[in-house]
């Protein structure tokens, strides 16, 4: 849906929440040193994971690719059936023990969309790239756009968010009963369409505008790798607030004989149609505005002066809607531990398309086919897993993460029991720069992996050119030399993909990763192979690189001693967080910032019990006795976030420390929502519970850590 | 030219040279002070400016405006002598004593303009504004640029200065032998002629791009105010780096017998030939480059992707220019003071415009006479000026400040010993917001006339609406009411306008003022009456609000019982700019800090001696003995920084503060130049110089002071 390196946006609080370039008090280890294992395991696992590296390669990755975007295979379509078959046929092959899991959701088609301008003149859009469609290809939708027959003024109003309206108010420009057109960009979709019914509006274009990912941002394609004037970006438009998934089954998985309820009892359901344009229909129509001139920040690409509105455009939406219950199919594979088979390391990604999804999400489908394919050779070549590698390829995440959050939800005790990780693989790879985000258990960990593998094109690890990205305004030449104590930010991660139901419903810790790049194809007909050949990889080296990257993930989080997870950096992050809530309860006349005070104090006894913790497993060597009781510690931590009650009018999202809202991501959202809904009962029941929870972790460390003293002694 | 209120750029040691909104000492003055009159002139001058105030009426400047814009009347041409005479025939009715200068000087029209795109695709460009041309009216064209019948590949070099250049280089891009093309903006456009014949091109265009003043900034005339796809920015490009005015008579007037030099040698005579395009011509050279897209700030506003180049557009350039030797006519009227005649209070503009110049410059012009014909008319009511005020208009401006330039040349030594102040009126209208620049001294004088007048469509004072403008960001709504400590920014008076012979060569204090506005047919056919009527000031009551300012201006400067002119500001200006070349001199091996230290610890000595005589000033009265003293001391100081050798390379300029670089102010200029070029040699002769410069104030102001104390004991 969309790439986990998008740049987090921050809706709440103005403050980012990234990894601060911590201290990472690791990087002086010793060459045969290995985090999360102890000596005599290091040469073993290093021989392993060499020796698996070695069979990586870009021509499988190009292969899979190839064959998965032969053809359009959206979910619920043949298309879709016959990606999940390949994709079941190459993981048995590879020596998983693989299957396909079908659940039945609601997956509205559309059967007709016109949109036509018919003041101040007559004109009638084309609604669809200039190609001749493959007649399994969806036509540009909103997917949950009621259907609709509409007649409205237009007004234009910029990303569409709520601070638009709120310009739009101060101009004395009042969008009831007529169509927004908005620009895509700045955050989700569906987040637009609630603001816009929320302003009133009886109708919405979203449309790409040529600044954004357009001609404006380079050479479109075929030329380029941005948007052409002809490309529509398609995609869903509901809310995701309340919950993902099956909108008809919230909580439950959608069997066939489960309960569900009316579309019309999903509050994340659109109450206004909505659909896309290209800038080259959109220009018809905002060509044609008069009204305000626009505020020079909304001014876009498209060769004239951009106006408000409303009027004189005045537009037809004629959308025709086809709302069925659908099947959809999971490839769940599993490669079986041979010393903890139930604990599961869990790499998923989605396999379902807008069209014919080349980069999103195929790239990612391709990176873990391979990544697959090397773990079955590894185990073929005497190499034991000591803990199950789980391989998921996800049906109808565009539709809001469908596929993995009815599994989510039908496994829920199992993965809150056995689940050490889930690493997320969406639209893998654009081009060639690194990125990730993650929790910040994973900090230290997607660090490392990054050390010990080189980016293709320089022959130097990731982690060079990733810190040389991320200090790009700084540095002279590329060719500077990193500092020793270089760190890097790690993005915190945000919604818009399958590792939710895991992170926020679950509470198993999560990370992602992959290569970007300047790509303006998204969801549009042209995401294509053509288009991964000519721009995003064409010698499909970074798609290697990323298998590379899962592959040494997979066999350290299988085999690890002591899971390689540190809490240090996630106490800082609580801690600057609270801070920030801190700021803003002073300035809150009705609220009383005490209360926190005593979590904050709390947080930074945890964080130094978390730094002498996070010393001892990186030094010290255990009896089994001793590791397993330090793995379970590690495996509750993240759980404790999630308690069973869920955030106050979103209870199907549970963690206190990061929720998303659309792509974004907020922190502490139990304390912060309440705070900015002004609900002072709320907020201190949450305060308390996340106080109750602090409280827990010291306890646990604390005991930990007197275990691991005593049997020192 | 340039209108003053342009956004000063500084191109040296990265520092705004503006003033900071520094304590307005005199805020709290009672209702019946007025600075620089002592108590018993107050009540008689406040009369006579409010009667005279009540004179002016914004019937006549449109008038006037309406009458001066009837035809083109650009310098040396028959419409520029019949507007010589309207002008002159008005200042005769007001009152003036008022006549013609003549000069010679050299203007170079054009013949024949010719561009055409050979390849890949042959299309000859328009060149012109499409509307059915006056016959008098010049076509577009760079005044200097060289005749030419050149071909060759383009290179778009984004605005066309050095640093674009350097980022060229970078990029691997080589201009030798390449015609470049560069849109205008950012700068005077004669420098980006000298960096392009630096770096090697052999012809240069320039065109509007439509992100800069076209329909990305608003809509377009005649729907709006911005520049629309035909209208081309028409402008000299001699470089005026060495001096402006007439190219052959450097340093003296241009009258009939002077001698002349050849055009050959003039250091700012262009050597490659350049010639300005609109966008909708541009528009088909940029769309067929091809090279390396345009980094991300270069991108302009035509609808595709901007690339660099170099070809395969294939241009040829066929320029035939005229260069002849033409008369030009300045107006010099005077109203003869009564007490002190001798004394100058300077009023000027140009007349001259490219076309028809009803912005600029004739919304000056069209201030001006209303200045004058209410300041007849308070004579013929019983108004006496003690001292004289000029009223002028300059021809030639548009070349390179011609007329002005000549004619301080020619009266260089009176005007040194009696111009008490220059108040330049350039383009004086195009919008609601007012603008001022001056030299320090005159900041306080600047925001006390803004205090006295009304902004006409809020009814409050221009400082109010002034000082809003500049806080809009803080603000939040323009209701807010001002602090009592308001203070706003003054900018630091520039290039590009008739300010600087009698500034930067003479010694004479200068100011401008004016109100501005969103605005793109600069230098085009469209600057006209119309434009005007239906954007710049459809009541003409900005231009009847100009004109009470100078009314004031003149007033209180003709009749001051001491000249109102504050140095605190003076000394803290330079105070500052002494630190910022300091900190420079710390990073530069070769030059010694030291040498500066002493220069600010007195600069900082003669700031103390100038807050307690401007303080004196403001509350003590004076006999007439002393009265004189203190102004003669005023009329020095100025002169003080402007010794009659010049800066190293660019002799014609001697003020050692500032000096203008195309339109930007230079802080400095002997040290920083001479640091900048790396001459240790110059550097510490200029900072000797300068010292000296300071000695000598402390000197003159303390014994000012000593005088001024004995009398009071």
């Amino acid at each position: 849906m969309r790439r986990f390196y998008t740049s987090t946006i921050i809706v709440l609080l103005c403050t980012a929440f990234t990894s601060s370039p911590g201290q990472d008090t690791h990087s002086a280890a010793p060459p045969d040193h290995l985090f999360g294992f102890f000596p005599k395991s290091v040469s073993s696992q290093r021989t392993h994971e060499a020796r698996a590296l070695n069979l990586v390669s870009p021509g499988s990755p190009e292969r899979f690719l190839q064959d998965l975007t032969r053809e359009p295979h959206h979910a619920g379509s043949v298309g879709g059936r016959r990606s999940a078959e390949y994709v079941q046929q190459m993981l048995k092959s590879f020596g998983f023990d693989s299957r396909i899991a079908e659940y039945q959701v609601l997956l509205p088609y559309p059967e007709d969309i016109r949109v036509s301008l018919l003041e101040p003149e007559q004109k009638t859009l084309r609604m669809k790239e200039d190609v001749e469609f493959h007649p399994n290809a969806l036509i540009p939708y909103n997917a949950y756009s009621p259907s609709c027959d509409i007649t409205a003024e237009v007004v234009f109003a910029n990303y569409g968010f709520s601070d638009d309206y709120a310009k739009l108010r101060e101009m004395g420009v009042d969008v009831r009963g007529k169509i927004v057109i908005a620009r895509y960009g700045r955050g989700y979709r569906g987040l637009k369409v609630r603001d816009a019914t929320e302003a009133g509006a009886i109708g919405m274009i979203l449309y790409s505008d040529p600044a954004d990912d357009g001609f404006m941002a380079g050479d479109v394609y075929p030329k380029g790798p941005m948007r052409p004037w002809d490309a529509v970006q398609r995609g869903s438009i509901r809310f995701l607030e309340s919950y993902p998934g099956d909108p008809l089954t919230p909580g439950y998985p959608a069997t066939k004989g489960a309960k569900r309820q009316s579309p019309d009892e999903d509050p994340d359901m659109p109450r206004i149609p909505c659909t896309p344009l290209s800038y080259d229909d959109a220009q018809h129509i905002l060509r044609v505005l008069e009204g305000p001139v626009v505020p020079r920040a909304w001014q876009g690409g498209l060769p004239f002066t951009y106006h408000i509105g409303p009027g004189p455009a005045k537009v037809r939406m004629e959308l025709t809607m086809d709302f069925q219950t659908r099947p959809i199919w999971n490839n769940i594979a599993i490669l079986k531990g041979t010393v903890e088979p139930d604990k599961l390391i869990i790499l998923g990604g989605h396999r379902d398309p807008w069209v014919f999804g080349a980069q999103d999400p195929n790239s990612g489908t391709a990176v873990l086919l391979e990544t697959a394919r090397v773990l079955g050779d590894a185990v073929k070549n005497g190499w034991k897993p000591k803990r199950s590698i789980v391989i998921a390829q996800w049906d109808a995440e565009e539709f809001g993460m469908i596929g993995s959050t009815e599994w989510g939800e039908e496994f829920r005790d199992k993965l809150r029991k056995d689940a050490v990780l889930y690493i997320n693989f969406d639209g893998s790879v654009s081009g060639p720069n690194f990125g990730a985000s993650a929790v910040p258990s994973l900090d230290h960990f997607i660090q490392s992996i990054t050390k010990d593998v080189n980016d293709p094109s320089t022959n130097t690890p990731i982690f060079a050119m990733w810190w040389k990205n991320q200090n790009r305004s700084r540095l002279k030449t590329l060719e500077d030399v990193i500092p020793e104590n270089a760190a890097v930010s790690v993005g915190r991660i945000g919604g818009g993909s399958d590792h939710v139901v895991f992170l926020s419903h679950i509470g198993v810790p999560a990370m992602g990763f992959g290569f970007g790049g300047p790509s303006g194809i998204y969801h549009s007909y042209y995401d294509n192979f053509d288009w991964m050949k000519r721009f995003g990889d064409p010698e499909f080296k970074y798609h290697a690189t990323a298998a590379k990257l899962a592959v040494i993930s997979a066999m350290r989080f299988a085999n690890a001693d002591i899971l390689p997870f540190t809490y240090g950096a996630y106490a800082d992050e609580i801690a600057k967080q609270l801070r920030v809530i801190e700021s803003r309860l002073r300035d809150h006349p009705s609220t009383d910032s005490l209360i926190l005070s005593s979590v904050l104090t709390k947080t930074q006894r945890w964080k130094q019990l978390a730094d002498t913790l996070d010393r001892s497993l990186f030094q010290q060597q255990f009896e089994k006795r001793q590791a397993n009781a330090i793995n379970a510690y590690l495996m509750e931590l993240e759980r404790l976030f999630v308690p069973e009650r869920g955030i106050a009018g979103r209870e199907w999202y549970k963690h206190r420390v990061v929720v998303s809202s659309g792509y974004a991501s907020i922190g502490l959202p139990g304390i912060s929502g309440a705070l900015v809904q002004n609900q002072p009962e709320t907020l201190r029941e949450e305060v308390l519970l996340f106080e109750a929870i602090i409280d827990t972790i010291i306890d646990r460390t604390g005991k930990l850590l007197a275990t691991i003293r005593t049997a020192k002694n």
